[in-house]
């Protein structure tokens, strides 16, 4: 009779929790950068589209910097007054360290704080109930592994790699094909949480369009870190079909790919995508003991849930030592990835 | 020039976290069963107050019980169409255990969950944008011990106990005097929070309005808890002068006091105050170790704090043999602590 809506948890990939050396938290100084790149960019989108008086009394956001920007627009029109309370929602999975991150909550912040645990991939709030969603480094992950890649009969089956650089076309397709499924479910997900004038602005690694995949850290370096988990099976640590059947559930994007999906939406107007010009990256990507635990930060939970805890210091020892060998790491210009800003308006549709 | 609102977090007592044997959610058939007993009454509440017209399109609450109350609402109004998506916001202390909690949630919930760290003593929530506010088992912990009662020159100074059962009346009146001050905060922020004609049920703990706390198991329970402490500071472990230093935030209220504290407050109508009938009380109560367990659950955040880590096993193993020695504590008879159900509804004011 009733309709039976369910929020149910997908597979869930989290960063590396707490604070320690190998924490996520520890390792993120790229993506900080990168925010601090968009800071002015966001600033004007919302001067130029966010209109205040689609506003409720209470307002959702994400970021410290997008209410101060929130505000000047109320300061700036002369109904400072009006100027509404804040709530940001942090969405990550379930099993994420929500902990930690309330503890590392400023004492002094303006806004109330609320953690979602969920999968973004699927819906996170109710129907036009935010104002602003900030998606940060987290549509490179799939909600899943394409199927093919783990299928032993399919011309998409991924042996001896985990990921899909360098590997036969199907395997590339198979992700492509993934990844645009999930940016459609994201942005379809997000037009129903946005109230009509909302915006959303994501920060997603990608590529030049002008690169494949095997020209680039990124994927190199998984290429690498696939290499050692090989070098291991052979010498007795895991085993090659455990190898064989670990996929990465990552993918990183194109300007020109991402703009094609996210043109086809109808939900959205497409106020502006633009590469950050995000300064300290060479800095930060150039030790290999830094790349090492930039990396482990980002999958070791991926790679433990699938190989177990017991090999993962051997693993990133290894990988540590690979990235020290090759020279293609130690040439800052080599590094090519970059990070794209989109802005889209939630439109009447 | 702007109003800069901050959400600040006061202290923090955590009911222990985990899923092990002193943890707290091992602990509470007492409060699950309150929750029980008040099931029906909340159901009617919600049949003779909740006004379906206030919703907006999302609505808020803390309860799959209540969520299927105000769903029948809509059904037996013929509006079952209309049923509002439900987002339910879990509160409890910055330092409470969120990760636990959002990974114990049922994966087929038919709401929202999110996280909302910070003191129920404050304001937690945007303004008017809740629908129904339920406290459990949460009002008898007080925003701060009363200052005089730390005061080695106060006539107030709680010398030698942790609690003020048995205490002088200045050290009564000293707690008495920090409760009424703490509710009277807790509803004019939940005040804030819902919308007109909003729902707030409240579970309290307390004892029978001829009783003082020294004839009821809780207050003697924690001159018990007291008393083994200053056991251990004879004997080396920790010193008097610690003990003195010390007092347990928590009050317990009779009704009386309460419906006191209530009637004052404008912005609510007070719609229903009454007895819980809690069936398994005795059952829970009777046996020394699970009376230890339960009060270790609750008090070994606060009491760590201030004692240390080191000498919780020994307190709790001493308070278990002195329950064990103790007639009064295999009197069932003698529990007469009860569970006040408060419900009001936010008038207009």
């Amino acid at each position: 009779m009733e309709d039976k809506k369910t929020y149910a948890s997908p597979e869930s990939f989290a960063m590396n929790g707490g604070k320690g050396p190998s924490s996520y938290a520890q390792n993120s100084i790229y993506q900080r950068e990168a925010a601090e790149a968009a800071k002015e960019k966001i600033n004007k989108a919302i001067a130029d589209h966010f209109d205040i008086k689609t506003l409720s009394a209470s307002l959702n956001s994400v970021l410290q910097n997008i209410i101060e920007a929130i505000k000047l627009q109320y300061i700036s029109k002369g109904v400072h007054t009006e100027i509404p309370e804040f709530i940001v929602f942090f969405n990550d999975h379930v099993s994420n360290d929500f902990n930690t991150l309330f503890k590392s909550l400023p004492l002094n912040k303006q806004y109330i704080a609320a953690g979602v645990p969920g999968s973004f991939h699927g819906r996170l709030f109710p129907k036009e109930s935010l104002h602003f969603i900030h998606s940060s480094f987290a549509l490179q992950w799939l909600s899943k592994v394409p199927i093919e890649v783990m299928d032993e009969g399919s011309p998409a089956w991924n042996k001896g790699r985990i990921f899909y650089t360098n590997a036969q076309k199907e395997v590339v397709e198979a992700y492509a094909t993934q990844f645009a499924k999930d940016i459609d479910s994201f942005v379809f997900a997000r037009a129903q949480e946005l109230v009509v004038g909302g915006l959303l602005a994501l920060f997603i690694p990608a590529i030049p369009d002008v690169m494949s995949n095997s020209d680039t850290f990124i994927g190199t370096e998984l290429d690498l870190l696939g290499s050692c988990l090989m070098d291991m099976a052979k010498v007795g640590l895991g085993s090659e079909a455990k190898v064989d059947a670990f996929n990465l559930p990552a993918y990183v994007t194109t300007t020109k790919v991402l703009n094609a999906l996210i043109e086809r939406n109808q939900h959205f107007n497409f106020e502006r995508m633009e590469i950050l010009n995000n300064k300290s990256k060479y800095l930060t990507l150039c030790n290999p003991s830094m790349r090492s635990l930039f990396l482990r930060s980002a999958f070791e939970g991926v790679l433990e849930k699938h190989f177990g805890n017991d090999i993962m210091d051997e693993l990133f020892n290894r990988y540590t030592e690979k990235v020290a060998e090759s020279s293609f790491f130690l040439n800052a210009e080599a590094n090519k990835s970059i990070v794209l800003l989109v802005l889209l308006k939630r439109n009447n549709y």
